[in-house]
């Protein structure tokens, strides 16, 4: 029987962590059992017996990175919570460490089925996690309450990734704070 | 001398049609020279001596769909224009023959420098004719002047590449008026 927090535990999180490297240092298309295997220390067989190939490891650092808790702001301000997320997502990429991973999860997830499907769980999380500074706005009477809470943050987001990956154009923070306030106008307008 | 739309015209055509059918079938990955030379019938090493490498292949073919006019709607009403440019994005990833096309240039993008910077050219025309739209409204009085043209076309249509790339949801019609709304909303009430 494993303890939580046990031996199998410790295994995953090494994995885990040699994968978050391996993709910051190397990216998707260079990530391999192998050198995870040799990075984390835990033997090359039990890491193809748990996780199979490069996609299970993405999809279960993504898995993981699921259940940690969003740092989502909530400052009693429907603008200035919606300005902290779209901020916290502009950082995140600006981030020397952080960034390269996170824009590894999304290209993994553009080339293989498993991770995509892996980064949709993810955003489903983020997504209710983050609506809830909108659901709290309309219980304030910030917000009409027919506002579609999810959409709120989708709009308040899409920006940012849009000019990340797709425009392949600069983010700066007072981008992040405009396409905020884009999705605040918009839900104020009760178009959203 | 090379007459416009000659020999060395049309062999740009031949290897850019090949170059599109391939990406549509197969994807970026599966991109190469010796693929696109058979297909088009134009020799390898014309192809190696023009276009170098798969990235090559896909930056003339977006520099070619860059000089490509896009059927921007112009109906005297912004929110229809507005609208008709989201639909046109997102019923373009719908077809399944442009779709899968669109979708490995945004994936090429996230793999190749060279691929990225054409994908930015790309946009930075789009943007530059669809914004046309959004310039028209403010002479017409719909908008005020501080509007920033090409930020409301970004966030018009920025939710359904996010959703089609990043969160891997789908994106309907209505997902399409939608974010077409907000971005009118947010330029309405002078945040963008």
């Amino acid at each position: 029987m494993q303890r939580p927090g046990g031996r199998s535990a410790r295994v995953r999180d090494a994995v885990r962590q040699a994968t978050l490297a391996e993709l910051a240092e190397h990216g998707f298309q260079a990530l391999t059992v192998e050198n995870v295997a040799l990075r984390s220390g835990v033997h090359k067989t039990t890491v193809y017996r748990r996780w199979g190939n490069a996609e299970g490891l993405v999809a279960d650092a993504l898995a993981l990175a699921e259940e940690e808790p969003w740092p989502v702001p909530d400052t009693g301000s429907v603008q200035e919570d919606l300005r902290g997320i779209a901020l916290l997502v502009q950082s995140g990429f600006a981030d020397p460490a952080m960034g390269p991973v996170s824009s590894a999860f999304v290209a993994a997830a553009m080339q293989d089925p498993a991770a995509a499907q892996a980064l949709h769980r993810f955003f489903a999380a983020r997504h209710d996690q983050s609506a809830g500074v909108v659901r709290q706005a309309v219980e304030r009477g910030e917000l009409p309450a027919s506002v579609d809470a999810e959409e709120v943050i989708r709009v308040a987001v899409a920006p940012i990734y849009y000019r990340l990956f797709v425009t392949h154009e600069p983010v700066t923070p007072g981008d992040a704070i405009r396409s905020a306030d884009a999705a605040l106008a918009a839900a104020r307008a009760g178009v959203i």
